[in-house]
């Protein structure tokens, strides 16, 4: 048994105090143990010192000077981001997401010509979060204000999700705006066979016209 | 195929340059990708300033004032480590290890009570690393003018340890110190039925007196 012990205390034992902080720093991130941080930190040390000076301070200008959009809450270096402030964008349309992750990955679709709303998470009692921790106040106050016609919910689509666009859907149910949500359905290449039940139901119920399908 | 290329394409646009440029440093690290390191960035936008602060400086602090034992070259705060200048620690024996990671995954056995020798990595011509990149020479050199009575060689039992091993014993081949090699044999706890041949092998070859197993 003691060498169970041993083993699972294998990285407590620093030869510096300076390398323990580092090494407590890195394993403080998301995914990341002792052991993967000793070798982020190990690695580090290879790199000459303005290479580490770099890395440390392209972190702490992010967070001391990162902006968020004042109208649709994504990440900018001004006060509004380069999608809402582009003209060419269409008003009318507001995709509601998570997080600035979802954002980008519409955007690399290039299927999206409107605008976007972070919310900056979802309802999930289960870690704390319930809607007055989220942009859905502003999200209302924008549709009533501003000449929005659509808002398409892009959520994850787990009970979390479900329960933030409810919850929505319900905040804007006494104002004219069209509420839709992303299609639900078998992912482009994957085989019928394997596909869940709910989702497979789901494409069956909401099946397209054939002939849209050739439309990009 | 257009979408596929979206897909690899991800994580490409950027709202911000700031966001961007954290990004791209995180991803310079070993075994992270750009889609880990946008998770890792956006975990620290969630911090305070504060703690950003106090993770990036941590890296900078190690990087600008991390100094080597000028005796075995392992990490430490002062001129010297704090296993080299124990007065308690067997100065005859030098355990010769490959880094520092090692030095702390041995010293953690609690098993060795003599000093160290860190190479700083191992020959392997395939990544460009010769015998003049390690610290061999200082190793020769401290054998000659130290009371060292025993080497003990504790690197990878890979084809680079190996040859690291032969070239050191080559060069200590002319002193009277005594070379050993840790034992290569089962690992505690696995089943002989699935070890591989060699290590089978060289666990019969180097087989210990029955009665010395009880030792700790």
């Amino acid at each position: 048994m003691q060498k169970i012990f041993n083993i699972t205390q294998m990285t407590q034992k620093f030869p510096s105090v300076l390398l323990e902080n580092a090494v407590n720093e890195f394993s403080k991130l998301p995914g990341i143990g002792r052991k993967t941080a000793l070798r982020l930190v190990l690695h580090l040390l290879k790199k000459t010192s303005a290479e580490v000076e770099t890395f440390g301070s392209a972190i702490i200008n992010l967070r001391n000077n990162v902006r968020f959009c004042s109208v649709c809450h994504n990440i900018c270096d001004g006060d509004v981001c380069s999608i809402c402030a582009n003209p060419g964008r269409d008003s009318s349309l507001v995709c509601v997401v998570e997080n600035i992750k979802e954002v980008m990955a519409i955007e690399n679709t290039g299927q999206f010509s409107g605008l976007y709303h972070v919310l900056g998470g979802i309802i999930s009692p289960m870690d704390g979060i319930g809607p007055g921790d989220l942009q859905i106040g502003s999200l209302v106050e924008r549709v009533k204000n501003e000449e929005v016609k659509e808002v398409i919910l892009a959520l994850s689509t787990t009970m979390e999700g479900d329960t933030t666009n409810f919850y929505i859907y319900r905040k804007l149910s006494g104002t004219d705006v069209k509420i839709s949500v992303i299609a639900r359905g078998i992912s482009v290449g994957d085989e019928i066979e394997y596909a869940d039940e709910i989702t497979l139901g789901r494409s069956i119920i909401n099946r397209t016209i054939f002939s849209d399908s050739f439309k990009t």
